[in-house]
């Protein structure tokens, strides 16, 4: 047996006002904002590559690329024509609502319609803060193992989808679809959970009419 | 192109008094803290089991199980027959110094020589906390990809060993060793990298004599 010791107690800091903020900006300039969320390597920017190419047609597309360090993905998201910006978090895990509508400030997006943050990657620190952003969606790739929603329940709870990402590789991991989504609907209720893989594509046309779906309805309120 | 923008400086508390503290605490008891650190789901557990599994017979060991919730992996640890506590971070997505001490006093070390710590699963946030451990070493999946020690270059400059886990799926998600390894040096110059199958036990003769090497330093000094 072993005990459980609850060793601090969360420190949230006081964001909600800022996150008012960024959406009221966002609402003058009738710009949908969605934040990208997931761990290192779950495949965020292959995603949303496929993302933009399925909407750039129908929407003008920009692109906050978060990170601690480094320009990587910000220069694989400019070769898709699109408005992009490279934000640097200064050893932050995470995005909050002040920095993000100093990034939106800084990308401009008067020419806009839909701006994805990509976030740090991480499970925790993201979950906490509210950007603003009209929907949150996460990545849980395959190989990170089906018992995450256990692990990292907030980020599961606050998630408005939830993408399975490399479901190609489920065979090799042991990943159990059914099992996943029964961790997932222990902390949330409604969140649709589409098996996707970035690589090949599979699975991306259910989501992005999803996703669409919703666009359209932040774009008419 | 795209520009580069600073959001906000590194905040880092105060935790290098508590470090020593927790250095003293752990010299006077002549144990050694390994701090374990990765990205969820990169098989800090599974390298965790095979590692006591050979050092068990020579050291009394003990584990900090550290999450933000739940008790998946002092579950599977306790089956091992060695001390095990599970930490809660309370939404933290790191351990600090205190913390560590506190759930070393809990956890109890005076008939323990070794402790491992397995970090919040993050690339972040752990990597700027100095939990007072003897020796950190991180794990990077193969799935993850080898550009992420440009992405998270922290962990990789602060670590004394890193493994590739997962070593097995290398083909399938093209990961370069070479480039990895190439990255990992840009950033820290002499961490040995050690590459591994936690399933498969491949790579771990190799890591556990490097890693006995070094405890049998840190118990002499």
């Amino acid at each position: 047996m072993f005990e459980i010791y609850e060793t601090k107690e969360r420190i949230i800091e006081d964001n909600d006002a800022e996150a008012a903020k960024t959406r009221k900006y966002l609402a003058d300039r009738k710009t949908v904002l969605i934040n990208l969320m997931a761990s290192p390597g779950a495949g965020k920017t292959t995603t949303l590559i496929r993302v933009i190419n399925a909407l750039k047609k129908r929407y003008r597309i920009g692109v906050m690329e978060a990170d601690v360090d480094s320009a990587v993905d910000a220069e694989i998201i400019s070769r898709q024509n699109v408005k992009v910006i490279q934000l640097h978090t200064g050893g932050s895990c995470h995005m909050d609502a002040d920095m993000t509508r100093r990034g939106l400030k800084k990308m401009g997006i008067e020419d806009v319609d839909v701006v994805f943050l990509e976030n740090v990657g991480n499970l925790v620190c993201p979950a906490e803060f509210d950007v603003g952003a009209a929907l949150k969606i996460m990545i849980l790739s395959v190989p990170e193992g089906d018992d995450k929603p256990l692990k990292y329940p907030l980020m599961f709870t606050v998630s408005d989808a939830v993408l399975i990402n490399k479901i190609d590789t489920k065979e090799i991991f042991d990943f159990d679809e059914k099992r996943f989504e029964e961790n997932v609907r222990r902390v949330n209720e409604k969140a649709p959970v589409f098996a996707v893989s970035a690589k090949n594509g599979d699975g991306f046309e259910e989501f992005t009419a999803w996703l669409e779906g919703q666009i359209r309805k932040e774009l008419e309120l």
